[in-house]
């Protein structure tokens, strides 16, 4: 195998960023589902006040994986980290880039004093929560996301509007 | 009943805002699981760069819920807003307090140009989940949430300190 590097992403990695960001909607069966682009990436993740922070992963100058992340606050646990999108290039996987990008990661939350690390996964995809309890995460079986759309923000908030403006 | 109603949390809140952190926790069954205190609390949202946000709803004086709530990024969506708690304190409940404050913070997402919100639900809070469906929310019944405590981060960068320095 060819050899990696691990690095903080720059701006310049945004088209890179957005290309895995399409891979991944792919693979979880939602390909029309992205709806930020390069643009997005460098304004965001780039600018006076980041809203992300991003590591890469980079084989002969080329960007095939990433982890992108932010902090969150516990309301138990003070400030965390959160995952928002481990990836790796499909052809690149099984190569060790994954698991180098989520330790990266991982040792990010410990050097800054986080006190607890925390993402998302599908039910379905047996190999990541393998991979993720062979590492000593804990799946929180009882847990569920909730959500709300722009749309289904709209709705909800012209169907009430006499009473926000009561507010 | 008496009238409540709900503004922005002050620094002056964080006693308040502890208690309704702790009361929340004894109904979710983790009566020692809260870590911080009132002094966190104003450090971290408070200070000079606030961690999170909050709405609290008070009666004759007394703050009586809340919701508490930072942004977030999705790299589908752009920015979100996460609500990480929305507490009202028993004796106050089936009064419209807790949808006052759940109008309130998905109100401020529209205002924002937010194009998500989302938090988590236990799937044991049939109420709850009844609550948040009536109002046009979706519970996305195959997503779980992982996590790492501080042990378990400490444990997995010990056994990978090797391969983290050659990173």
């Amino acid at each position: 195998m060819k050899s990696f590097i691990i690095r903080v992403a720059k701006i310049s990695d945004s088209k890179s960023i957005v290309n895995l960001i399409n891979e991944l909607a792919e693979f979880e069966k939602e390909p029309n589902s992205v709806k930020i682009n390069q643009k997005d990436i460098e304004n965001d993740g780039f600018g006076k006040h980041p809203k992300f922070k991003c590591f890469v992963a980079e084989i002969e100058g080329k960007v095939i994986g990433m982890a992108l992340y932010y902090p969150r606050y516990s309301t138990w646990e003070g400030p965390t980290l959160h995952l928002e999108d481990l990836i790796v290039s499909k052809i690149y996987r099984r190569q060790g880039v994954g698991k180098s990008l989520y330790l990266k990661f991982i040792n990010e939350a410990k050097v800054n004093g986080f006190n607890r690390v925390e993402w998302a996964v599908l039910d379905w995809n047996i190999d990541a929560i393998k991979f993720y309890e062979s590492s000593g995460a804990k799946i929180l079986s009882d847990w569920r996301t909730v959500q709300m759309t722009k749309e289904m923000i709209d709705n909800y908030t012209f169907l009430n509007k006499k009473k926000i403006e009561s507010l």
